[in-house]
């Protein structure tokens, strides 16, 4: 790699003379000067190293940003359109990393950022406590967190950017109802993040308000030891198993999964086992990723505007970077209904005496 | 946030004496000190920067990884690969670009990569053009390219590491045609890589060696404008109604799907069009994504092994780069067939006369 040094000796200058050619003091030099370091730069194809450019105005033009994993279609999603955001509209760049779900490698990320100079990080569903996410925004760093809300009554050096988890939770299980269905069960993963909690309350909500709390079950799924690509559908396979294994009115008919993964391992395992989705049992997802829409049945979900949730969450950050007055906020999107073949009209079942 | 100097004026010393005790060479001074350094560290939570430090051992402990797009569910699976192993066992970031398979995107990751002073770079799945790689290379880049091969007769500076495409193709083909489809059709999308043209090749030997040369027909998808995350499932959508809509012996029975995601439009075409995958079209898919397993049908694939290429790609950008006079070379991993769903043998047609 050639160095300042390298441009410098060919020209038969000082580095600080190559610096300030690059630095646009060029007109401050004698005119031949000028020309034999621009050849000398020419020829080495030089490049003027961001690194120290940024010992001088103190940040990085990169964003740091965190992933449980990218090979979650959903957050695969959302970090190519943070990505794109950040490089054309911005010219930022972004270091990424999986994080597993893993307190430690976040902290280690965070530790890194900070070491390159990063001012800028972008924390996609983490775990449910966020202490060091505000230690790191003591220590300057620009935060936003996406899928969490701010802890009711609690402020925050963090900006929150989310979906209203609740409501869509609520509106996945206000379908099933209308559809007749009255043995409910919201099937999630093992480990609660504040987004899981919110959409169980929504699912509970729902369900008291039509009557049926007492039939509205919360599956949590058995812990992979593995965190590898397929961790969510496997857990929606295992306990679409164990569901349809229930006998009568103790298995649910209509199910809401806690993410369109989930949902689309429930579809498979419920199909192994034999049961028809929507004719024996139903199935909502939620997210929406494009891969939904393919399915068969294609799968009724709830939709989730990721792209204008990436614009906010890239516009707060570069904001916030160039203005660290602005108050951190929360913003809350709202979620819709997407219907489309997973879901029938309850069969009616006969009453256990 | 924190700098050196701040440190310093905190201890009452100079921000070279800091230095010292960053890079343990506090013994050389007086204890006391020492523990005033360290207790300014301490107290301002100050963290050393990775770019003054790369400004004295000439590099940055990051690579660069380009992909077409991280929604794709098979980049982002290998991504994620990628990402963990230069992290766990080599204490590498990853800084990370979509480039929707534009030269103008890759070229200017390029340049970024060298500001920020990153030598080694990983570029999956790129057009055809691999020049601007090369130049790269010469430049002092340690590149490795996924997904293509070394063109034949050249030597090159980058290392290449594929799976043997000609082959994927020829066993998804040779399986189509054991099962009896003689009407036989590769559907690929607009735009030709390297690892394209080499299925093509892999398709029309296998059709050739059968004697069904003239029924080998190559689908070129139609070109989509935007470059969104469902891009690949839509053309296939889009030419599995234009394949169903083919009467008598023009409509091919048995498909090959340049990749999964592709294959899993073809299916939700079929399927709209009134088609029933397998009974009346057999798809095989390419790369076996973990999603393909959960497909109904479950999708007949042939198996990448994304975990032994991942680590091929990171050991040589790690090796290369320290040392560069390692020899670049050529690896090529062998796929296999996996048989699940979405393929059944051919019905008997009624000759046209």
């Amino acid at each position: 790699m050639t160095k300042i040094q390298d441009v410098a000796s060919r020209a038969g200058v000082s580095a600080s003379t190559v610096s300030n050619v690059l630095n646009g003091r060029g007109n401050r030099m004698a005119k031949e000067t000028l020309a034999r370091v621009e050849a000398a730069i020419e020829a080495l194809k030089y490049r003027p190293n961001t690194s120290a450019r940024q010992l001088k105005t103190g940040h990085t033009p990169m964003l740091g940003l965190l992933v449980p994993s990218l090979a979650n279609p959903m957050y695969g999603s959302i970090a190519r359109e943070i990505e794109t955001l950040a490089q054309e509209r911005h010219g930022f760049r972004i270091m990424i990393g999986n994080t597993y779900r893993d307190k430690a490698k976040e902290a280690r990320f965070f530790e890194d950022l900070v070491a390159y100079g990063v001012r800028g990080v972008i924390i996609i569903s983490s775990l449910v406590d966020e202490q060091h996410f505000e230690s790191a925004s003591e220590r300057g760093m620009v935060v936003v967190s996406y899928d969490r809300r701010l802890t009711p009554g609690a402020t925050s050096r963090i900006d929150h950017v989310s979906v209203d988890n609740f409501e869509a939770a609520r509106i996945a299980t206000a379908h099933l109802i209308e559809q007749g269905h009255t043995q409910l069960a919201f099937v999630t993963a093992a480990g609660m993040t504040m987004s899981r909690r919110e959409k169980i309350s929504g699912f509970k909500a729902a369900a008291a308000k039509a009557g049926l709390a007492e039939n509205a079950q919360v599956v949590e799924g058995t812990p992979l030891s593995e965190y590898g690509d397929s961790v969510m559908s496997e857990v929606g396979r295992i306990e679409a198993a164990a569901l349809a294994a229930r006998k009568g009115p103790r298995r649910p008919t209509g199910i809401v999964a806690v993410n369109d993964m989930m949902a689309l391992g429930l579809m498979a395992g419920f199909r192994e086992a034999g049961l028809h989705v929507p004719a024996d049992v139903s199935v909502v997802g939620m997210d929406d990723v494009f891969l939904s829409a393919l399915m068969n049945p294609p799968l009724t979900t709830v939709h989730l505007p990721v792209a204008e949730m990436a614009n906010t969450i890239v516009e707060r950050v570069m904001s916030r970077l160039s203005d660290p007055h602005i108050a951190t906020s929360e913003f809350m999107f709202q979620p819709r209904l997407v219907t489309r073949g997973s879901v029938a009209p309850a069969a009616r079942r006969k009453k256990v005496q």
